[in-house]
């Protein structure tokens, strides 16, 4: 299934059809093909080039691996999370190599690392669903995460399944329109709070 | 000038351009062009859908926003920045609109929100480069940021340049090769450091 974003300004249709559906195919994922998600997170920017990214990465072929990683999500996500073949987890380091100082961006380029795997994977014909909904501590003593590091997110990755596998509620909000706040809200000049008169300097003249 | 990611496995081709220059051309970024930036940002996933994001932008057509965007930069960046067309800075909401409760990923969702715009600039011909190097304080104070709200980076925006503009130090910098950590060292499975098999079993047959 498709969500193309309904855009106010064009952007490249990677961007536009990227979401995060909760229907996936049990479909493996080939190891070549997974390993070019991970590829495409190595490369995103980050604050002095740390790279502060690791992912934990569990397949249903690894059955004790996988169910592991599911005990870790809250119920509720990890009754659909269990039909999708990968779940990966992100983790952050927190202070820099080179000085040990805290890295207040630990966390933001982490999820440029997310950002970039998904846009990949949207790609490639698969699909991640990303989510908080899960427990930081338990993640961290399932898999040995050490003193320093601090849990991302868990990422459910596969091929695109069929709304009707999901119950009725999950179909529902997998039918549901995609929705953001207007740019309106978000992009200011000179003050916070005070909207950028470029949008209307823009004319909307790139509007799809 | 195009820096290709040497990459372990092949990756889409805006990921694999998209890099951190310094060197811009004075060109200006059209009112239209820009806002596909943000459109792209205002796209990217977030946790519970909440977009953490906001964006304070300044372009050299307004000398004395720009101006004051500059004054916030470490002198190190502001010393190149000022050549580039558009400087922005990302902004977090650190609490959930819909329960007042800590977004833990209000960051992780910016450097989303970052990534998605630095594609879209590839996709553009445009780049960007996010930084670290500014004052956090002196950003809130001279952008009238609220509290419960942080501060996340300052992006130089506009068409790529020459690296023969930039002075010698940084324009050995402009021309160093690009690396990342191997995936083996960041790609687990059953534990935090124990390197996934997936990338042996990948065979590397998607090697580029």
């Amino acid at each position: 299934m498709e969500k193309i974003a309904p855009t106010q300004f064009p952007i490249h249709e990677l961007l536009a059809r990227r979401w995060s559906p909760r229907a996936f195919s049990p479909r493996k994922v080939e190891p070549g093909v997974l390993m070019q998600l991970f590829e495409a997170a190595r490369w995103a920017a980050s604050s002095f080039n740390e790279q502060p990214w690791s992912f934990i990465v569990a397949t249903s072929d690894n059955a004790e691996q996988f169910q592991r990683m599911l005990s870790v999500l809250v119920p509720f996500n990890a009754a659909w999370v269990q039909h999708a073949p990968v779940v990966a987890l992100s983790v952050a380091k927190l202070r820099f190599a080179h000085n040990n100082e805290v890295n207040r961006h630990a966390l933001h380029d982490v999820g440029q690392a997310a950002a970039s795997l998904a846009i990949q994977a949207t790609a490639l014909g698969l699909a991640i669903h990303q989510m908080a909904g899960f427990d930081v501590e338990k993640a961290r003593a399932e898999f040995s995460i050490p003193a320093g590091y601090e849990p991302g997110a868990v990422m459910a990755i596969g091929y695109p399944g069929d709304a009707d596998s999901l119950p009725a509620p999950l179909r529902e909000k997998e039918l549901a329109p995609r929705s953001r706040q207007p740019l309106e809200k978000i992009l200011f000049a000179g003050k916070w709070g005070e909207t950028s008169p470029l949008l209307g300097a823009s004319g909307k003249q790139q509007k799809a």
